[in-house]
């Protein structure tokens, strides 16, 4: 694929960047959300129907019923976006106050997207039990909790002790709506070179929430082997430093037995899967396998530069909204939590994860090229489609509330 | 007053009930509520502007001036409505998941009179220690805090330790939304029967959280006496079973040192506050100094009946809807909030309450007549005049964010 064919931009000029910082800022202005009552309060009849007297009926109801709470409170479509602050997009730990504008956005592509209510909720704590305590005793507000941008590795444990604890949806987003983002695109991507999943040979590089998800997706969807490398070099079971998160993966990746980096990693591999923010040379590259798949997925700067990467490999995504094959979570959470909210779902499990991964590669199916393995972000199918798909793995596995 | 001039509506039928019940239903399928971003989000072009990569350079610039987020974030105008539900209207201990429909109605109130936007938040939790902790985690989230529904003596150590810790507006409105509208109707009721605050003889039924907070405004409004019972019988000193919220009340009202049963401080009262939900007999009624000014606010049903209460007194007000003299807080907590928003202001304080109730009296004004003491709940004139009265006493007192 030549680079040409890339479609990039123009080059940006600094009179560009000043529109659109003042653009960026006038979209801020007052905050990027509201709430809203969905019926007029305009008179004492309405007060007395949406508050005092005529509420307590309801509540009593509820009382007696609690299952009555779906249908006649907002909870059951409303999601959580939980953040301490601490890893926010590619900036790292800016605290809660700063991480909100992030926050805000999701909550704006669940409500705009998938039609759901969310509300961010910033936390002025970075302790795991604390903020596991905290999450829990807030959770009856709320139907489902999307944790994001939670430093590695306490995110593995927020993310599996709330799993425990709580009887609905939860997902840190950052690790599992990239992994299904990344392994939509990897189907296509393996379509569209004449690749079966069980033959590829992935290199995953960075080995934090996004890596450790998208390697754990993959083995699950039953690509050949994976081997996943993070500042120290590859991770095996011989390296006695690792967390407990890496020690987990470690045992599951890396059939082949490599050591050594990352750039060991990637000679002869199929596919490159970049999440490091780092950078890597073009030597790396060229010693992959011929035809090879280079998702470089660090934003807005990819790993490796997109037009080197076109001169060696069949297909190259970046988290890029400028360039071709963009993958961005919005592909995956909002359908997933419809899907799960819609299916009464009790918990997001790998078959709802694997699932809206098929359904989303699907949605771009036959039309498949090396420039188009992945839905734009907005396209109107993705959404009906994913949440389909995970409200139906959810009922077969029967992972929903009577 | 002749009980006809009240205004009493027709008897309700069971037919009426019916219907009444159905639309109360009806209102609340699927929740009250629904959160949506105050910006499309069309196109690729949207996306960058509200989330990435154009969100990063507002998180940044909040990293780097904390004050940003007022202006590029919701949260300075933005009421967290928090519940453990263990003391819903006059029902009791509901628990978080049957509170809903009450702190979803809540912020319908704030959204719809005021402006705002709010977000209910229910705790899966009673203890004292595990509520302040979870506030104080996600009050970064929040421009201010209304707690709702949290029984005493709970509430005034949950209230006390966060107004001790947050440097945000916090309020407990069962307390002192209340109070601000007792007194404001009480400034007007003494004046239609020529009364001064100062001369008044006041006696408190129920030593709960409203009962307590309008005898410790009374006070600070300056009324000559308030003596305040709860079950076992008048608070004073003498007593030695008081929790320490009781205590304290204890050492500040009752000047006369009556002791005996509520019926004793009703004797030759000028003033009944009913904030008890039991019973009050017309013997004690009668035994009030003439011209008396009745308020029985236990809702849906009265301590006193208020057609039995005309026969004896010059004002009767309570909290129904149906009657004239409505205490609701309604006519607070938006125009509070609001006010203390506008302000900038770092908590809600004596002051902003007193000068809440002075601006909620006199949007009645000269118009004051037995029957019309407080406004009505809906007067589109109440919100203006307590957040701007609010606002003032804010900027007098200097607790306001630099």
């Amino acid at each position: 694929m030549a680079a040409e064919n890339l479609g990039y931009p123009a080059p940006v000029t600094s009179a560009d960047t000043a529109d659109r910082d003042r653009d960026v800022f006038a979209v801020h202005e007052g905050g990027k959300l509201t709430v809203s009552s969905r019926s007029p309060i305009d008179s004492i009849a309405d007060l007395a129907l949406t508050y005092t007297p005529g509420v307590a009926k309801v509540c009593l109801a509820i009382a007696a019923d609690p299952g009555l709470a779906r249908r006649y409170t907002w909870v059951s479509r409303l999601v959580a976006v939980v953040s301490d602050g601490t890893a926010v997009l590619g900036l790292g730990d800016l605290g809660p106050v700063a991480s909100m504008p992030v926050m805000e956005g999701k909550v704006c592509l669940f409500t705009e997207l998938a039609g759901l209510s969310a509300v961010p909720i910033v936390l002025d704590t970075t302790d795991v039990d604390e903020i596991v305590e905290t999450i829990v005793r807030m959770a009856p507000s709320f139907g489902g909790i999307n944790l994001e941008d939670i430093s590695a590795p306490r995110c593995f444990e927020i993310e599996r002790r709330l799993k425990d604890r709580l009887s609905i949806p939860v997902m840190h987003d950052d690790q599992h709506g990239t992994a299904i983002v990344v392994l939509a695109a990897l189907r296509n991507a393996a379509r569209v070179t004449g690749r079966e999943l069980g033959d590829l040979r992935v290199a995953v590089v960075g080995a934090g929430a996004a890596g450790i998800a998208c390697a754990r997706i993959m083995l699950g969807a039953g690509i050949g082997d994976v081997a996943i490398a993070d500042r120290q070099g590859i991770i095996h079971s011989g390296r006695t430093e690792l967390n407990s998160a890496k020690a987990e993966i470690a045992a599951l990746t890396n059939k082949a037995g490599h050591t050594g980096s990352f750039v060991d990693a990637m000679a002869g591999a199929d596919v490159l899967v970049g999440l490091s923010g780092g950078q890597i040379p073009e030597s790396a590259i060229a010693s992959m396998a011929p035809n090879s798949l280079v998702f470089s997925l660090a934003n807005p700067v990819p790993e490796v530069d997109p037009i080197m990467a076109a001169r060696y490999a069949a297909v190259v995504a970046t988290g890029r909204s400028d360039l071709p094959n963009q993958i961005n979570n919005v592909l995956a959470f909002p359908g997933v939590f419809k899907g799960a909210f819609d299916a009464h779902a009790t918990a997001i499990t790998e078959s709802m994860k694997l699932a809206a991964a098929g359904a989303l590669a699907d949605v771009v199916g036959q039309d498949a090229r090396p420039d188009y393995v992945i839905p734009n972000p907005l396209d109107p199918r993705v959404v009906p489609a994913v949440s389909e798909a995970v409200a139906a793995a959810a009922l077969a596995e029967g992972v929903i509330a009577e």
